[in-house]
């Protein structure tokens, strides 16, 4: 029998994951080694899930560069759940968080604190329509803030931090979808957090890292399953035994790679040939503006909402996957997490050549 | 190659899934169908997700015998997450709650009700280390209870209730450790919810069923992660995309055998045989009181701990993976859930027996 072919896929997640990696899951399947068991039949609290678990926070530190001052944990909820968690951990009861408004899902986390006490926007780009990032000059923090929250990329209008901003308040940021590309300022952060579904694995697994005095300033008596502090003294209850065993096959495959700097420079090199071919006539059209642009979620936009259409049709056609973009937004997002090999961004470069000599 | 060896796992959860259901997502790696892509990667927005998710929901109120009035949610965090959810929920301001507290899951979901608001205990059975039920006829249960809360099977003792209480309150019920193993009356319950890693996926997702008209009573304003509301009425953020997809093979496999009136023959005809075996000779001794076994969890000690330790170590040489009891309880605990072939039982009481003989 012909093995299914692999399409190329530009899912905003859950994403793309290493065909090495979905390779070896499958071996793995029925038994995984001499357990005579799949990972996914295995206790929590056996010593195969313990290893495994412990692997994925070595190498999460590894790459990170961090020691045992960070705590590595693996919740469920995704960063939605974070959005609730994180205020509640640490602001006190009469006290203030700033968050930095930089897109849909930076918004949802504004709405998430104000719903259960008083956080603040210290900056926003919702004018223009998450277009831009607001100047970090220009940021009205409250010095007072628990905390500062910022999304480190933007998913759907397709913009990213260049570096950390260095603010007075303990950073917390929601890394979801440019976590593990790149080098992170770790010593700017008091909080990050990431959904895995992008760049680091499957959905159904948060990665919460938390430095040891930001943790210790938490509130008390909070329910058990939302208290930071819990799970990192010990390991609670059943997690997403599955999905952490794929993160850390994940990690594996980015230590293979080079690390955090090798992956900077590989999806700075995928998203500047896309931007290079966006940018080289005007038929395309760069969504986000240029100094803000993310590597991780390139959207355009093309002539007419016509063309669009034909567009994403042919382009799903000819395997082409997920290059529709956000309906706030519209046109096309093409998604470049780690696991997008540059072999598909190769196919979607030829693609929208192709596609502006027939239409343009 | 030599394939792998399946053994036999009597883990009390995460536990063992069908083969079958197994060697499908071994072969559905690392393409899915026709999609050009492994369930690991798709959107929880694509079409095929959307397809998996309402089959599974299909199949759970096929299974169930109910209909649209129960809405059907797969949520994240596991049961312990549901104690703080429910009575967040469902729980007024100055209103309390009633908990039947049969066993140390019963328990914790009591304190994490407490932590927040008022609850109480309608009954214990932790006098005598929950190795009975409290007799329903003798529950204290304050009329005014925004619910009782009950735990139909009690993993660590190894009880269940035979059938489901008539009750005044509504009745939540943490099923997490029997659900789908035999009928439920549905309609003596508001709300029942159970972790998948027992009977019916892997970790990393929470069955949520809850009566429409029970929902429509539950508070306002809550975080949107916790109200249930939300999830019941749109798909909200990311779902453990792939737990819900082995969660739709398994209830597709219980369908197969002939649904829950034959899985409960099956499931007492399994544990039947073990406790037949238990109580044969003086050998091995129950743990709970006859009258409240559970068909789930068959836990049993020894003549001596020197003996169990003994009786462990070689049954885990001879394939019999996780008999070891909770350390609440001491001695063996056999899980016999619903995905536990006959000839697992078969293996373990032909190995009792053995055992029984060389050491009786």
């Amino acid at each position: 029998m012909q093995p299914a072919l692999r399409l190329h896929n530009f899912s905003a997640g859950p994403a793309t994951l290493p065909e090495a990696v979905l390779l070896e899951i499958k071996e793995e399947l029925p038994v995984y080694g001499d357990l005579g068991a799949s990972v996914l039949e295995i206790s929590h609290r056996s010593a195969a899930y313990t290893q495994i678990a412990q692997d994925a926070r070595d190498r999460m530190r590894r790459l990170l560069g961090v020691g045992a001052e960070w705590h590595v944990l693996f919740l469920q909820g995704g960063a939605s759940m974070q959005f609730h968690q994180a205020p509640l951990n640490f602001r006190k009861a009469e006290g203030s968080a700033d968050y930095v408004v930089t897109g849909r899902w930076a918004a949802n986390a504004l709405k998430e604190a104000q719903r259960t006490g008083k956080a603040r926007a210290a900056a926003s780009s919702e004018d223009q329509n998450f277009s831009y990032l607001p100047d970090v000059a220009a940021w009205d923090i409250d010095p007072e803030a628990a905390y500062l929250h910022i999304t480190s990329n933007n998913t759907v209008a397709g913009t990213q931090f260049r570096e950390t901003p260095q603010v007075a308040p303990p950073l917390v940021c929601d890394a979801s979808s440019d976590f593990l590309s790149r080098p992170i300022d770790m010593a700017r952060h008091a909080l990050v957090y990431a959904g895995a579904q992008k760049n680091i694995g499957p959905a159904g697994a948060t990665a919460v890292l938390v430095r040891d005095d930001f943790l210790q300033r938490r509130n008390a008596s909070l329910p058990v399953m939302l208290d930071y502090g819990v799970h990192a003294a010990k390991l609670y209850n059943t997690p997403p035994v599955f999905a952490v065993y794929v993160i850390g096959k994940v990690l594996a495959w980015l230590e293979g790679r080079g690390g955090l700097a090798a992956m900077d420079k590989i999806n700075e090199g995928k998203a500047g040939a896309l931007y290079a071919r966006i940018d080289r006539t005007d038929f395309y059209r760069g969504v986000a503006r240029k100094e803000a642009r993310s590597r991780m979620n390139v959207t355009f936009r093309l002539p007419s909402e016509d063309l669009e259409g034909r567009f994403l049709a042919e382009a799903n056609a000819q395997g082409l996957l997920g290059l529709k973009g956000h309906r706030s937004v519209g046109g096309m997002r093409a998604s470049l997490y780690n696991a997008c090999p540059e072999a598909s961004v190769d196919a979607l470069i030829a693609f929208m050549d192709d596609f502006e000599r027939k239409r343009g």
